[in-house]
This record gives C-alpha cells, sequence and structure tokens, in this order.
C-alpha cells in the first residue's frame, strides 16, 4: 500500500460534461482542478474548526446557532461533492468503495445522524482524512516518497508487529488477572477488565495514575511488569528500523540501467556501468 | 528456543486406538485433528471470557451462578482432555513435563483450588497460553517465521540485557534508599521497598504519580534519574535492533549450495555460484 | 545547517578602532576576546540564576529589591554589548537579522517589556541561547563535531519526520473528538481542544492522568491508542538511527585524495589509494 | 573503562605472611580466596536486606533493636575486613583510591555516621556496587563481555549524549520559564525550578501528574513539548543504537593473524588467510 494507492487518481473520466467535471474534481492537472481542491482543504478546515469551537461550552452559547447554521452547510455542500464524485466517473460503484471514497461518504453522515443522535456531529472530523488529498495538490513529492518509505517499513513490519502485538496482549491479560487476584476491588482494580486497562497502561509506560497498586506483593507484581516493559517497547523499536535501514539500502542499491544489486548507501554512480543512480529519499 | 520448540509435536504415538486419539488430539494433518484444535481454542477462549465476566460485579450478581457452572464444566472437559493426552503419548511423563504439558495442568488447577480458596478461578487465564498452539492449527508459517526471528533476537541479548537489569537493580535500589533518605515517610516515601518501586517507576518512564517528590532536593534527585532514564532506555533497544539487524543480513546471507554468507542485505541469487537464496522474511 | 553556520564569525570587520573592538567582541583568537566571552558567559549565567532565585517565593520576600537592580543592571549591560555588536560589523543589518543577532534583541527585551507587563522578565532565560557561543570559545572540537552530526542526523529525517508529525495530528484530532463523543464532559474530558490534548499526553506515553478515561468503551479507546502509541513510537527512532547509522558510514568512507567512496565503517585507510582516512567522530 | 578497570586484580601482593592474605581477600584462584568472596557476597546482601527492612515501620517496631545490633556488626566486619584490605597490598595508598577502595570505605562510612546523624544508615545500600566483585567469583566471562560491550558503546556515545543532555536542559530551562509564565503559581507552577522540573518530568514522558497545565495556552505548550519529547528521545536511541552496531561489526572485523579489517559480520574465518576470526559476543 503506498499513498498512490490511496489517492482517486486511478478512476475513469466518462465523455462529455461528465469528462470536463472529472477534470475539475478528481484532476489537478488544470487550474479549476487546483482550484477545487484548494477550496475543499479550506472547507474541510473550516468545519473541523468550527465544530472543535463548538465542543467548547462558552462558545457553544455564544455563537451555538451561528455553528449549527455552519455545520449544516458545509454538510450540504459536501453532500452536493459527494453527488457530483459518483456522476464524474465511469464506474460509481468502484469509486464509492474505494479509500477516499468510503471516507468521503463518513465525513458527511454524523451531520446527519446528529438530527437522531445529538452529539454525532462531533465525529465529523473524520473529514480530516480527506486532507491527505492535499499531498497531491501541493505537489509534495517529498513528503510523498516518505510517507511511502514509513508506510513500506511498517507493511514489511507487519507480521512481526502482529506477533508482538498478540503477545503483549495475552501477557496483558494474564498480568491483568494476577494483579486483580492480588488486589482486588477495594485497591481499585475493580474487575478483570479494568485490570487489564491497568496492565496495558503499565507495559506502554503510560502510568496515568488513577488506578495503582496498594499492596505491596501488588507493587512487586507491578515492578516486574514495568521492567519487562522495558525489554518488550524495544521489539517493535527494533523491527521497525531494521526495516527502515533495509528500504535505504535498497533505494540507492539497484541500478536501472544494468540493475545490479550491490552498491553502497552512499553511491551516486552504479560501478558496474556508471549509470548514475536514482536520488534517495 | 523456537515456537517449534515449544509445540508438542515431538511426542511419539503409542500403537492401536491410542495411536487413533494421538493423531485426533496431537496431529493436526487430518480433519479430527483440525476440527479437535479448532474446539479446543473456542473452549478456551469461552472459559477465559466467563472468568472475566465472572470479575465484574454487576454480571456476577445477575449470572454468577451460571458462569460457576460453566466454569466447571470446561473445568471437567479439559481434566477429561489433559487425561487423554496423557494416555495417548508412548511416554506420558516426558508430555506432562514439556512446556505445554505444565501449561495443560496448571489451566485446570484454579478451579479445583477455588474450592479451598476463593479467587482462585481468577488465576485460569492462564489458560491462555495453551493457545499459542493456534500457530500450528491455522497454517501461519509466516507468522511463526516472524516469533522465531522475535525469539531469536531476544534470546541472542539475552546475556546483554542480563547485565542491563542487573545495573537496573542496582541503580533503582541505591536510588530509591537516597530518595527515602531525602523524602522520607512524611512525603510518601514510608520504606525503602516502596522507595524502590517508585525509582522503578520513574527509571521505566511510568510514572503514575502515586508517590512524587515534594522536596526541592528530592526533585533535583528526581530530575537526574529521569535524564539518566533518558540514555537507559536507549540501551535495551539498541541491543535487541542490533540483534535484528544482525538476524536479518544472515538470514538472506547463507547460500544452501555453496554456503557463501558474503550477500548483501537485498540479494536474491548467491553470487558465487547462482544458486537462488531462501527467500527472507 | 551545522554549527559553524549558527556561529557569529562571518561578519566582516571594519577599519580603525571598530575592527579592534570587532576582534575582542567576536574574535577568539586574541587574550582580550577570549576574556570577553568567558566574562559574557558568566554575565549570561549569573542574570538567569537572578532571574530564577525570583521566581521563588522566599528569595523574592528577602531579596527582592537586589536582584530587581541586579537584572536592570545585567540587561543594561548587554544592551550596551549589543549596541557595541552593531557598530564593530561592516554591516550591522546583517548581524541584526543572523540567529544569533535576533537572540541578542531576545534577550534583552524582556526586562524592558516587564515595565508594562509585569511578568516578562522570566522570559529573558532565552538569553541561555547564546551560551551555544561557549563551543567556540572552550574550543569543544569534538562537541561540535558531534553536534553537527545529529543535527545532521535530524536535518535528513526532517521530510520524514515532518510527515510523522502530520500523521500523528491528525491522528490525535480524530481519536480526541472520538473520546470526546464517548466520555462527554461529565468525565472530565470538557471540549474537544481538551480532548485531543489528553490524546496527545496519552500516545507521547506522558500519561499525567489530570484526566483519564472513566467509561468501559473509553477505556478501550484508550487502550487501542495507547497499543497503536507503542508501534508509533518506534517511526521517529528508527528514522533518526538509520540516518545516523548512514552518517557514521559516510564519514569513514570518502577518501580525500581519491574520492573513493566504498570503504567499511572499520577501515582507516582508503582500500583503493591508501590514503590515511580522515578520522572518525 | 571496562569491567576488568573496575576490578581489584592490579594490586600486587606484599612477601609473608601479608602476601597469603592477599590471596585470601583479593585473589580468587585458591580454595579460600573463593569461599572469602562468596561470604562477603552474602553478608553485604544480608546487611542491605537488613536496613531495607529497618525502614519498613512494622519490622522496626518489632525488630529494631535485633536489626540496630546487626549493622553494628556487619559495619565492624567491614571495617575489619577495609584494614586488613589496606594491609594486604604492597601500596595501601592505591589501593584506597581506587575505584573499589573508595566504595570500600563509603560502604561503612554510613553505619558511623548515624551516630551524630539518625537515618545515614539507609545510606549503606551504596555495598551493593560491592557486588560487581561477583562477576569475577562467579567467572561470568560472558556476562563481563556483554558489560564491556554496552559500556564501550555507552562511552564511544559519550560526546553526543553529552552534546544531547546539555540541548535538553537549555530546552527544559526555556520551556520551563515559559510555562511558568503562562501558567503560574496559582496552577502550581509556583516557581522556575518547580517548573523546570515539571518540564524534565514531561519531556522525558514520565508524566507524574503531580503539576500539570490547566490553562489552554499551558496545555498547548504542553503538547508541543510533548511531540518535540518524541523525536527528542529517538536521539539517544540512534546514538547507542548505531554505537553497538559498529562494535559488532567491529569484534567480528578483524582478523587476528593478518588483521584483514573487511569480513562481514556473519563471518567466522577470515577471507584472506583462512584464520578462525575470534568468537563474537
Amino acid at each position: 500500500m503506498t499513498i498512490r494507492d490511496l489517492s482517486d487518481s486511478g478512476f475513469e473520466a466518462p465523455p462529455g460534461w461528465r469528462g470536463k467535471l472529472h477534470e475539475v474534481i478528481f484532476g489537478w492537472e488544470t487550474r479549476g482542478g487546483r482550484l477545487f481542491d484548494i477550496g475543499l482543504i479550506l472547507a474541510i478546515l473550516l468545519s473541523v474548526l468550527a465544530v472543535m469551537l463548538e465542543s467548547i461550552g462558552e462558545f457553544r452559547d455564544a455563537y451555538g446557532e451561528a455553528i449549527y447554521y455552519a455545520e449544516w452547510i458545509f454538510t450540504v455542500l459536501f453532500t452536493i461533492e459527494y453527488g457530483l464524485r459518483l456522476s464524474s466517473v465511469e464506474r460509481p460503484g468502484k469509486y464509492a468503495t474505494s479509500f477516499f471514497g468510503i471516507i468521503d461518504l463518513l465525513a458527511i453522515l454524523p451531520t446527519y445522524l446528529s438530527i437522531f443522535f445529538p452529539g454525532a456531529q462531533y465525529l465529523l472530523v473524520i473529514r480530516l482524512l480527506r486532507i491527505l488529498r492535499v499531498f497531491r495538490v501541493l505537489k509534495l513529492a517529498k513528503y510523498v516518497a516518505s510517507a511511502n518509505v514509513i508506510l513500506a517499513a511498517l507493511k514489511a513490519s507487519a507480521h512481526k508487529i502482529a506477533v508482538f502485538m498478540a503477545t503483549v496482549l495475552i501477557l496483558v491479560t494474564i498480568v491483568g488477572s494476577l494483579i486483580y487476584f492480588v488486589e482486588g476491588a477495594e485497591n481499585g482494580f475493580t474487575s478483570i477488565p479494568r485490570s487489564i486497562y491497568w496492565a496495558i497502561v503499565t507495559v506502554t509506560t503510560v502510568g496515568y495514575g488513577d488506578i495503582s497498586p496498594q499492596s505491596i506483593l501488588g507493587q512487586l507484581l507491578a515492578s516486574l511488569v514495568m521492567l519487562m516493559g522495558y525489554a518488550i517497547i524495544a521489539v517493535p523499536t527494533g523491527i521497525v528500523t531494521v526495516e527502515l535501514a533495509r528500504l535505504r539500502t535498497e533505494q540507492v542499491a539497484d541500478c536501472q540501467r544494468c540493475g545490479s544489486p550491490e552498491h553502497d548507501s552512499d553511491a551516486r554512480f552504479c560501478k558496474r556501468c556508471g549509470e548514475r543512480l536514482p536520488a534517495t529519499l
């Protein structure tokens, strides 16, 4: 999965006026396409800002009505935009089930849901994910390349990180049950799920302190868990570092003419055929 | 130690009906063996869920009796299974002292203990460790390989991590005594063991805040410990990263035909004899 | 950007007495220049100490007036010094807009501002940045080299770290809104901005505990965020480690005679021409 | 600095009965020497345990007198031992100023000081440092080698870590002053030193929560500091990892016959002369 896979550039333009519309809404080569994208980003940021301000008591009391109308105006605009997107691609179903197609839908639903469930409008900050399109608009090639490297490293580490997470989950369940047995409800460990929550708070070194062991045995167990967490936190860091290092080496390594793969990480020209190597990130 | 060493696949099947039983209980090649394994995992997950629900006050009040019977039914089933496992291997003693043999026993004891010590049943979450068998059932080869790499890296780092842990233990003991001397019982540091607990909470950057220094000298000492913890946390991460990097290099490196060990990490063919190198994880 | 770029050694000396002055204020080759620099560092440290002591209630009550006069004396001295710096360079405008030129101005402004805004004098600890000049005075070449390596690694990682930070910011905004929706004002999550603050406190594993989730759903969400933070914290560490490793390799790698770039990290002589390689850090 | 440098094996034995004594006290080749060392370690552990127990209120009330006498007996024994060590080396002054010589003295002083300053006896946990001798006694060669690798990596990183720590110190001073200016005494930030303590607690991700920002501006500043701490914590980890990786590479790399330094990290034989390479840690 790369940032490119996340983009919505893979849809075919239909002929006629729908093709023109496609160029503006999905494209960024024309002046209209760029202006549309920039306007869209501004609208997203403003609507998210509006929701944030509404959540602050004083603002809600003072400007509640204005914010309420602003939210509805933005939502109607985004709904129209969603309809135009659907109508300006050859296969609407493919767009609707793509990454950004789903995000676009999720970004307008909360306001409609808030009619039946007050408070649901706070969920529309998911609109922020639409800003990932900004990478394309602003031609931030270097940043897209960097993001792809990070994504590739995480993807290559996925198996190891899954095993690691499964181990951590089994560990915190057992530790949580032990501490529940040792400390009990009178010290704040009112149930095993709550004790597992404490174990996660401890192993990840967050340590809120809303629940903490009071008995000597409990503090001993907690100390063991913390020291174990010390060695444990080294594992994901090591996994990701190794993948990032490998990606950096590989990037420079392959010559695009002769395919020679044995270049050092500081090489600028292929040592076999002299071809300039592709630029590193 | 690899995941394979942790498995229970190394036991010889006895002849006759006990061999058939062995195939179902220990094997996973036959349809019966796979069904048995899947049923076992479901039973483990359900019994752990039952224990968790029982620990929540409202659930215990409402469904306490049902959960109580469920726990006993699961325990009796697991006891029968343990007996069948013992009787379906050539040498029961070898199974009983193997990794999973001990876990299997520990997984049924807590319920029996709860007759004499109420609350002991919460310890049966140790049953979760039996789920490690899931790796074998679901043929998660990639995950097993990943787990083996992480285990190998931790094993290769064992000496260094032991030295590191010993140093941290001496350090937190000395720091704990100093802070007990500086702050004293009136600021919550009621004894040296409790002050050592505080030092571990601080060095590992967990920081509950249930005990924290109040005097200027104590806060100065705490600041030094925290900054030291900054450099200290780098050590286990560095150790594990280096081992993981070495393992990745070695994995690709050895040619299985000529044994040539000098391949770059991005090589796909042996540069000596042209043999395809074993696939990397 | 290197420490050298941050220095103020690039300014031309004017002729006559202003050149003499330049040698003392900007230079460090003459005895006068070194004495001036050492005196300046002492004055900076003393003035920062004075501000710190003033902030402590008991000190302010006992020595408030003395500290007040000391601050003004230091500020007048630094103002005179700033004037002399301006008058002893060929192009004052270039100095005034250089890194240290701006810091020098910011270092005297707070005291003057404190006439109109009491308390502004606490901002003059920014004077500490002027101490970076100490590197030059004490000829701490090894430390400057080390600082340059760290700066270079951070600079080379800048794109990746920017992408990482942007992702974290979008993530904490969405997580903050979700937890605000789940927990609400009655559990301390009084607004989305405050909930985003909680999300940052959690993802970075700081975990003050001033706000923490109370509901089961909130604790489940928090657990997911903490475990995610586990994998997330591995990313910047991996990025910086890879850059530091590459810099170390490159440093040794380039031969200064033939420019051969393929030396191993433990090489002391160029394997092509036998030239001694530049010393590593 | 290696563990060997920290040992006390470098002292010359005097002739006569003092030489015999030297063999027992400083040596570990004879049976008497080994027994003496083991007895010493037991005595140290017991005396530290006594001090810990004394610090717990209930124990002090119940067995205070017994612990008091035990402490004095141990101290008198260690004082005699210190005298014997002084008298059984050729140059007592050299021993008295060596690493373990100073530790040996510091390990007996607190009990004597406790006559004048009650509570000083808690400082005698410094005796634990004497246990580092255990490495020698138990012939834990692998652990000593591991400890030397970690020490060497930290030593090679010393310049970079010093620069890093200086930067962090300047940073937390400026951040502490800013938050003092923003939050002020009414929100718990009663002085700049206390605010710097908060900044250290935050940047190191410890996060006690004993002091935390209350105003929106303060929380914004804290958020920035936490996110910065995210990138900052990557630096020491990266530094130490790179040094550990280099040491591992170098260790395998040098052939002891021909001195060829270009072996890969997985090589077992020198590729120039076929000599077996020294075993890796």
